[in-house]
């Protein structure tokens, strides 16, 4: 027997209820950025290893586009690479990343190195990105969902960052400030375009897996950057406070 | 200019000394275990995570098997595929580990079904597979040669269970003394190839890289296992304790 798929309603706020209980703003380190609590230290590993994520975004649009047959589908998830790598001379948000590195006192060139990223980061990013070139085109769009519940998150943020650091500023936070508008047209559309496209029972599963999928790799870089840096047992080879300070 | 290798003997110390400086019987959780201080559930973790890397060891070398066009190197690989798989009807690393599951008081279909998994597990075990397929052949073999450590670990670690644990017996603990075997003769050949075919400076460059990024791998599990059931912080999903128990 083939089970139905659930009516598009239904299947919304089964996406949605993943987000209200696995999305990583109920991650203990989120708590913590936001109230104030993390020390300039545990800001700066999070700047270093964020930015890991950050710049593996782009190469993971471009992989869902290498796999994805349809040209109209395609020409619209390209401005998703424009909006992260930016133009030739400015913009971006790599670029505003770098500007919170720059503002929470890190050297931008060592943070864009990568050197000092913990190798617990790049295998949850790094399997984030193979999924989107591997996995069924339903569940590589799926995965990017998690902007569903991305603004909140950032307006969080930006309060909190503004409310508690001195390095907060309508400039370093810029990044996040930007995501505020450019997230949810991305998010109309996939979502959209996953409610549609999801006319089994099985696609339906398919995509809540793959959005799981994706809060377990937000949740396990936020997992081993506590372990790291608040219970303080950073790996071998990884930043260690004091390393790749700027130099004003 | 292009650097000269350095001597076999010289390449092979700075293999040796990546192991004295980042293999994982260095970690916090491998002492912890070894001296008696791991708690039932604490065990039963390892035993659960570790589970996902033994069962992906066969896959990681048919990995291997499946880009070596040799067939000589082919067919020497070949034996580790057995030694982990056993036959159709017994024997085999996996079925070993079962035992020790089994040992440790946890339903091996629970354990074998990889349920309660941490994403952080996967995404560090799938890495290393997918690094085995894709590197360059030398750098691929050059990451099984964690092997060279590990007779040390597997002796300290027989002994610290028996000594420590009412669940070590013979039985529950064949897995490692198997390995004791094993490993030699399989590290025997991979070093001896490694130090041979590594003719260039960039060979041994990729070799040690490819060696410590396996370390990463090993140490990146343990971080994980440690956030989770020592600090007491498991992901959203994975294994909590008293699930996955064996009805006797």
């Amino acid at each position: 027997m083939t089970l139905q798929p659930a009516s598009r309603e239904i299947f919304h706020a089964r996406l949605r209820q993943i987000g209200a209980t696995r999305y990583h703003d109920k991650h203990p380190f989120h708590h913590r950025l936001h109230k104030g609590d993390c020390t300039l230290d545990q800001v700066q590993a999070w700047v270093i290893n964020r930015w890991y994520y950050q710049a593996s975004i782009p190469m993971k649009d471009a992989a869902f586009m290498s796999r994805c047959t349809d040209p109209q589908l395609r020409r619209i998830w390209r401005s998703r690479i424009a909006d992260h790598d930016g133009d030739l001379e400015a913009g971006g948000g790599i670029r505003r990343w770098l500007k919170l590195a720059q503002g929470v006192g890190l050297d931008p060139d060592y943070v864009a190195s990568g050197q000092g990223v913990m190798p617990a980061t790049r295998f949850a990013v790094d399997a984030y990105v193979r999924f989107v070139r591997d996995a069924p085109l339903i569940a590589a769009m799926a995965s990017s969902l998690t902007e569903m519940f991305a603004p909140a998150i950032h307006e969080q943020r930006i309060r909190g960052l503004l409310e508690h650091y001195a390095f907060a500023t309508d400039e370093t936070l810029a990044y996040f400030s930007q995501r505020l508008s450019e997230a949810p047209k991305d998010v109309t559309f996939t979502l959209d375009w996953v409610l549609v496209h999801a006319t089994t029972a099985a696609d339906q599963d398919a995509a809540a897996a793959a959005l799981t999928f994706k809060t377990d790799v937000l949740w396990a870089l936020l997992d081993a950057l506590w372990h790291g840096y608040v219970t303080g047992d950073a790996p071998p080879g990884a930043w260690q406070p004091g390393q790749g300070q700027l130099i004003r």
